[in-house]
């Protein structure tokens, strides 16, 4: 590249900063219901965004909703998009451990109604807010998030696309995977103790059964939570923190969205 | 985004599309030696960059070098790498019917010594280039060509990377792949009858088994040669074209590339 380029790209990039800079963020709990049930969302969005754009759904881990899919709602608007943070669970109930984790879990997961109407009033929430543009709004989810998002799609539910990170992918529902309207990417860790090869390769013949628009992208060495910094650095654990498929997933997610979103 | 945002992001653009305008991409014909055989190989690059840059090995499909790969080259150029795509047939050899293209793709695969060596000289061709930076060299190959950059890491070449395009995933030696040095991403079509889910299977057990920093896309409805346009568009026939897979599997690769050549 000769001078006269790397002074262009320079200018081009300072004024790039500076436009992205002017975004601020806002965040936002937000009260909605599931029939008798209080849930309690989080919110977040640039209010420096004035037209109608992209909104994402976010699904918590087995943990219920908090710091980290918080995070991830924040980082989702500073890219942009409205962002919601559903509460499948409830207001209030927020496990403080395993064992509640997987009890609370076990509920929506032994009852696929009751997880996809659970999910569907939050994506209502995301739907009628005003800054959605409604025709453009996707799901994300880790973990137990990612199967909900996935049983989500399963319901027929209105969403451009679905993401899963480490996600759940059984399902008792296979078949409804003909409902499903939007493109599909799961990504997956490959040594993964909690989502076998053989769910991944169930899911993966549900989903071409079903003439699905899928991806998998299975990332060697990680686990389960790789995503998940609060998760150790311990594969052998069986759930690990791997910075190289965090970055990777992130990135990998972020190129789906310009392609659904454009 | 306000005025003021869209006036900078619209500057901004403007100047980034003048400095890559500003480049020339320039191509020419090299013979090289594997011993007393003689090949020909096509090297690509922007004439405007002049610092060295990373370099990124080309390796056919089983046709033999032709122009489906030297487009590639060409793409790889305007990206700003030096691309050079690999003779592995030799000068002249160039099939010109699947019979053909069988039986010289079936001599190197027979011989994986024969097939690594080849590969090995069109890497030296590259690595020799004085607009290449040595450290920063990728291999890429579609088909039988991504299975003989696999091939070219399990001898344990100097390669930051390697992407494998719908290539064949099997071995004789899986044992040499702890020789591989660079990372790999194997990009696979989730319906490609010639590289079966038991060879991808096999692959990836290889990696882990090895330690190898790998990820493999499936990419769910592509069948073999999902990148080639000559392929047609009836995926029945086991070798199709499918845009979708082709342009996110091209962007895959371009972000495997930012992040290994950074």
């Amino acid at each position: 590249m000769n001078s006269y380029c790397r002074i262009l790209v320079s200018l081009a990039a300072v004024l790039l900063i500076a436009a992205v800079a002017e975004g601020a963020l806002k965040t936002q709990t937000v009260e909605y219901k599931d029939g008798d049930v209080t849930c309690e969302g989080y919110l977040a969005y640039d209010d420096a965004v004035t037209t109608p754009r992209p909104g994402v759904l976010v699904v918590h881990e087995w943990t219920g909703l908090g710091p980290y899919v918080k995070m991830r709602a924040d980082k989702l608007a500073q890219l942009g998009y409205v962002a919601f943070a559903a509460d499948i669970y409830g207001k209030g109930i927020r496990p403080k451990n395993s064992d509640e984790a997987a009890a609370q879990a076990s509920i929506y997961r032994k009852d696929r109604s009751l997880m996809r109407r659970r999910a569907q009033a939050a994506l209502q929430v995301l739907a009628d807010n005003k800054l959605v543009d409604r025709k453009r709004i996707a799901a994300i989810g880790y973990c137990f998030g990612g199967g909900t998002a996935l049983e989500l799609a399963r319901s027929g539910a209105d969403l451009a696309g679905v993401v899963s990170f480490h996600g759940n992918l059984d399902t008792p529902n296979p078949a409804d995977a003909k409902n499903i309207k939007g493109k599909i990417l799961v990504q997956h860790g490959g040594s993964d103790p909690y989502v076998t090869a053989e769910q991944l390769a169930a899911f993966e013949k549900e989903m071409a059964n079903a003439g699905v628009n899928w991806q998998v992208i299975v990332y060697g060495g990680a686990v389960h939570s790789f995503t998940n910094p609060d998760s150790g650095t311990d594969p052998s654990k069986g759930a690990a923190y791997n910075e190289q498929a965090d970055k990777r997933s992130w990135v990998a997610m972020k190129q789906f969205f310009d392609e659904i979103f454009k």
